[in-house]
């Protein structure tokens, strides 16, 4: 049974609250039991924190053991060089995922430090993001 | 029944013989034969030029009248404004898939015209991004 | 009789239907018409191409023995060295036109390889710009 | 009777004085003259002064009333956001002219802070392009 | 009793007039008198000029003998240095004050030369920012 | 009775003790003290934390029910856009206090990704910029 | 007998004409005969577009079988990350040619997207550029 | 008899009062006085203005009589473009002069829109400055 | 007997696991027994943290009583302001050591806001870094 | 008899030495007698130093009666304007040669000093270079 | 006798050679017989040479003793750090001269590492900048 | 018995004389006999010159057969290309040093050409810098 780890990093708590035009009015949490239902063979596990350090933790914890990662580091993308290293030093792959289109959004989000570390990204597909890279690590 | 188009751009006629470390060794033609099969409910039509302005021709056909358009931009992504206001001028939405990882290539390849101009974007994930973003439009 | 000839770049073919909140609902077929009523005895020439090579073309062809270009690049203004070459290389005056307020728009639009080898150019005055640019060079 | 208003900014003064190779020998008393002899129907007023607060002054006394404003900002083009301030807070509309091609000269004469609140621009086209402006407002 | 002096810079006296969506649709002489009678033991003039160089007479004026002076230089902040050497001149203390958010405006109004050389700056408070200016320096 | 929250960022906690001729030596518990006593109608509360993360868990606590934030980012001013984020996603106003003047100080300083998601910014008016914030969440 | 490909760019089909004070009074048709008479050992074929497609589609055609290819990119240098691709992509070794020294002209004229996969540079020489290209080949 | 304009920017009619430890504790006053003293075959004027455009009046009324212009246009020298133009425009020579050394200040002041239009520049050689400028052109 | 405290940042207690080929196969915990052996008269402590905000409260605890702290801040070295304020705000010396030759590596780790309120930096030369460090202490 | 002067910069004395992956194994000093015996009728002669002023020196020897120079001024391409003032200097044409590709090395070597004064450059053609260049001295 | 160094950087030996349109024909060598007379109860000694470091070491022999140096570094003006370095360890004061108005030539000539170590700057005014230079030590 | 070189570049003959407050009052030459007893058992040499090349010439001299090189390139650490080629052509591994901290100077003193050639940096830590380096190179 392959184990994939979602990951989501600061505000993400708040989906469904905020800027729903931007986001979209759905919690992660409802998002996620969908999931769950949608892939029964995969033991899918979910991580919050608005704490920089603790999704490296938390990146660190599970990243010698899982078969795939699906990150969405939210805002923490344009300036974390310490959650790059995190992924660099791990040796499960990880997609990089952003529910909205960063690249019509204010220039300072289109520079990630994470791309470069990933497998790959999917931006702007929505929650139907997550799903995909679930789909991707299923086909390796 | 829905229609779905793959737009190639340039150099993507040689895959499988171009940069295969980067590329891969399959061609086109036949990842194509296999996408047909994997979604014989969708009408998949192909197309690839290395003529800037044929690839506008193109979309500028289909843009009106079909449900999703996957395009690979190549090269032209980082340079071809003119792409980009042939994407605003229809309305068929379209994504924007890379098989290879362009953010750990040259700089001048982390920018694209495309992006904001896309509904999304899938990046570094091979051919199966194609794939992944024709599920996407179906889940629409 | 002078000779004068209005170029059009990419995706001006789609003159009202593409973004008619910039550009108007007006298609530039119908919009020719009204010129050539207004000045009978000028010859007037109109050629449309999304490729650029095309444009470079039409441009050496012309620019000989025409009396004045109208030129639109559209989006290779921001783009086109080699539209700029061509520019150079002939004898034919020539005026850039084009039809929305490019100052207004993003960054990348504000820059314009043509200008500098324009007499000169006549921004965000509507399709009026293409009736005061033949003035111009029916004043010489 | 339709009241259109000329305003120039610095040195334009020494019009036919100052770099008679860029601007030409004709001052611009003279030229106005020829104007309000083309244009009988129209009020045209002229004024021009070397101090940018004035010629706010005269920008904000006028542009609630007058049906269309010449400006030539000269110098101002390229360092007055108070003079752009200025226009975005009336009501009349304005356009702005260059008589000589700034994108054939220095850097920095390339970028205007009045352009992206102009209705539009006419560069390059000698005094012919005040001409034109008017031109423009009575066919509107 | 205190002498504290407001200068007002360009477009400011439209206040009510310009943008109201922006500014808000008071006019500041109105503002003013709610300040004297806020106020009645401060000694407040108020001076308003579209003229950089008059802006600065009356700093100069005014600059040795005053216990506070509050300024929005409006679109001098950007781009007037001599008004910055005008204040670093004086040893009457200075406030800036802008009554909309300027950082949420185009990026050239996110540079003052002015912050630098004042003891503070309020920003985006509307009007109100003149109030507390006011008691900043009654305060001391 | 209003609720009005008073967050302070990273090394505040050592006011009175860091760089004294910066930021003064009072301790900010000090001064939280003599705010309370100024303003005995409002509910005062306090929060500092030197971990980005833990200020975002704060804003999203107290950012649906307050009447007004008062926030010192302190360093993470110049790099946090996920505070910046959590700013975006509440509903409570915040306005942001600098206690130095951050524009006579390194560069870096001098830009803030706080500032254009706050209603406003006080700077340089050193701890009185917390009672003027307040005062202005009152005159509301 | 090897076989060595000339690939002109766009405006070179105008050489002769254009700017003869930059670029000679000959045309390349009848410098391309001297070549053939001076390497009569060699097969020599002379290819030229305005179309940057067109270009990558010739540089393909020969690019597996030919023993060397000297280029002359023209404008297309500067902008082209297409062709760029197109001769990673191939096996056949080809050699940069600038008639003119692009170092002394515009600015944007000094980088190439071409040289760094290109075997070298040969720039400014005129004509015999070509020739010392072809002998290059022959040398190894 | 030689005819020798020294004409001061903003500001500077404080020398003396303003910077001490920059510009020195003697007025201009005093000080043209001496120069006077010095250069008794010289007819020697004196202008000093706050305000940009009144400097252009001035450069415009003696800059085709005069053999020669001092000018210091202190922190007009970084942003004036019109004064730039007027100094082109006219015919008499003129040196730029500067006090203190504007090389050790901030870095806007290190470009000056002044010295590509001036025969030369004198910085940081005091008061003795001007003398030198004076002795220059008497040297003619 | 003096005391030292060594501080490690982000990702540094995967050493030995993390990247090997540029940090080496041996964990920190064993080096650090290797120095406490090396400096028996030495009180030496060692802390470490994937969290800024936590660095930042362990710089404050020892940062007036120690009599050196050698820091390896990793990533947060490109990114931290805060932990940059945190170490002016301490009394106890501080030197800069990382493990890499960092000027080898990514153009963002060149830059690090950390050496500029450190005594001292000590790049590349490894593990012996720390042991540097520590004598440079021990010979104050 | 022609007189060809070949001139080499810094630590090119190590040819065959330094770097043999970028810049072969063989000794510039037996490639010269290569070159000698290959062109027996002109006085071939050769210098190098790794002292920037001693290569302005040389230039500036045989600089007004050589028939051409040859030269590679390695590291120094890319900093001295001094050897670029050198050769505005005098009346030698001269061609600038690199022995490796210096496009595809680091960013700072992809700028010369030195183009824009020589007739030319041929770059990345290994040793060869010097040949052609001495072949398009003796065709003129 | 005040001692009075004159010291020249590379290529000055080619004063009245090297393009005399910009520096003019005479000599230096001619130019300091001029001012030995013109000076006579000056010590004045003159120092030429190519090669930075020699420059350098000369400032240091005369740099504790020398009442005043007048030094032109010609090209290294733009790119010695050690010279501005020499000049920082000295204590005789010393004044840079250039001949040509190095502001209307490369923009890289705009730039001096000298002009912030240095008393003053004389540009522009041709061989008599020298005479000016010590003109102004005399007058010290 | 190791071989281990010091190499000090321009203005290090100054040390104690030059800016003491910068770099301290002791002469290099007190510290290298210093050196000398604390290594007796490391064959110990000393050079310095301000001449660039000949900086490169001692480079060249020892770097193939010496077991060390601490090398202080002072000014040229960020300008000197050269110098770092000359590194990457030896085969003695070398460590960087510079007595002062750097990173609190100019932000030109903060790029080394140096650094990414060296095995390693040390920074700021004095004349202490170079005991240490010797120690490095003892300890492999």
């Amino acid at each position: 049974m392959k184990k994939i780890a979602i990951i989501n990093g600061p505000n993400l708590n708040l989906l469904g609250v905020r800027e729903p035009e931007v986001y979209g009015k759905q919690s992660f949490h409802d998002y996620f039991q969908i999931l769950q239902s949608k892939f029964p063979k995969v033991e899918l596990t979910y991580f919050q924190s608005n704490i920089e350090g603790e999704m490296i933790n938390e990146i660190q914890r599970i990243g010698f053991e899982y078969d795939g990662i699906v990150l969405n580091p939210a805002a923490y993308t344009h300036t974390s060089i310490a959650i790059m290293d995190a992924i660099k030093a791990i040796t499960t792959p990880l997609i990089e995922v952003h529910i909205s289109n960063i690249h019509t959004r204010e220039e300072f989000r289109h520079h990630s430090f994470i791309s470069a570390v990933a497998v790959g990204t999917i931006v702007g597909l929505g929650l139907k993001g997550y799903d995909l890279a679930i789909q991707y690590f299923l086909s390796k």
